[in-house]
C-alpha cells in the first residue's frame, strides 16, 4: 500500500499525519533539537525545523536562520538558494533547554517551500487546519 | 563529568542546549510528531511538545491539548493534574504533515511547569533569550 504523494500531502485536504519523520530525524548523523520559527512582527508560526550545534552557532554568528537538513544531512541556511532568508531578531530557549524559538523577520517572499495555485510562496507552513477529520485551508487566499 | 542540574537548566543564565532529548523522544514506545503550541490571542509560543496518534485523537475529540509524555510513556492531558488546561481553538498541520500547531486558550495560570521566584507559573517556556553566548530573561517580571 503506497502512501499519499507529495502533492496530496502538501495541497490536499486529507489528513495523513506522518509520525515516522521524527524517528528519521533522530537517526540523522548529527544530534538535533526542534526549532519553532515565528515571525517577530506578525506572530505567525512559520515553520518547525531542526538544528544541530553547528546550525545554532551559524544562526547566532550570522544572524540568519540556519538548520540541519536531516534529509540531506548538511547545514541548511534557509534562503541560501531560494532567497527566502529569515533574519534573526532573537533566539529563545525553553525551560529545559531542549528546543529553540527563532523570532525572525522574513527577507524574502515566504518561509514555506510550497506555493499557492497562482504561484505565490506561502508565508508559512501552517496554512491548513484540521476540521472534522479532514483539512481545510485557513485562508482561501493561501490555497 | 555531570551536566547542569534541573534548577541550573531552568533558572540559570548559562546555555546548555540538550541535543540528546530528541533521540530519547524518538525511542519512545509510540511514534510521535512535534507540536508547537501558541496562545491564539496573544500569539505567544508557549511550549513545544510531542504527540502520538492517540494524543492527536484525544485533542481533537475533547478540545483540550494532549500530548504523549515521552518520559512517562503515557498520554499526557495538559493540566489534568495542575489545572493548567489548554483549550483548543484550532489544530493546524504543516505542509508535509509531520508537525502540528495547536492554537490554544490557556484556562489555568500558565503553560510552563516552571515558576518565577515569587511563585507565579510562567505563561510559556520561552522566557529566556540567547545573548552573547549566555541566557538572559526576556522580561524581568518572568525571573
Amino acid at each position: 500500500m503506497s502512501g499519499p504523494d507529495r502533492n496530496q500531502l502538501e495541497e490536499g485536504e486529507e489528513l495523513h499525519l506522518d509520525f515516522q519523520k521524527l524517528r528519521k530525524v533522530a537517526m540523522a548523523s548529527a544530534p538535533v533539537l526542534p526549532v519553532a520559527v515565528q515571525d517577530a512582527e506578525t506572530g505567525e508560526v512559520l515553520i518547525l525545523a531542526y538544528a544541530n550545534e553547528e546550525a545554532v552557532r551559524y544562526t547566532l554568528e550570522h544572524g540568519v536562520a540556519a538548520f540541519w537538513s536531516t534529509s540531506r544531512d548538511e547545514l541548511w541556511v534557509k534562503g541560501a538558494t531560494s532567497g527566502d532568508t529569515l533574519q534573526i531578531i532573537e533566539v529563545r530557549v525553553n525551560c529545559e533547554q531542549n528546543s529553540l524559538l527563532y523570532l525572525v523577520k522574513p527577507l524574502g517572499k515566504g518561509a514555506c517551500h510550497t506555493r499557492t495555485r497562482d504561484g505565490r510562496t506561502r508565508t508559512g507552513c501552517y496554512y491548513r487546519r484540521v476540521a472534522n477529520g479532514a483539512l481545510e485551508f485557513v485562508d482561501e487566499a493561501m490555497r
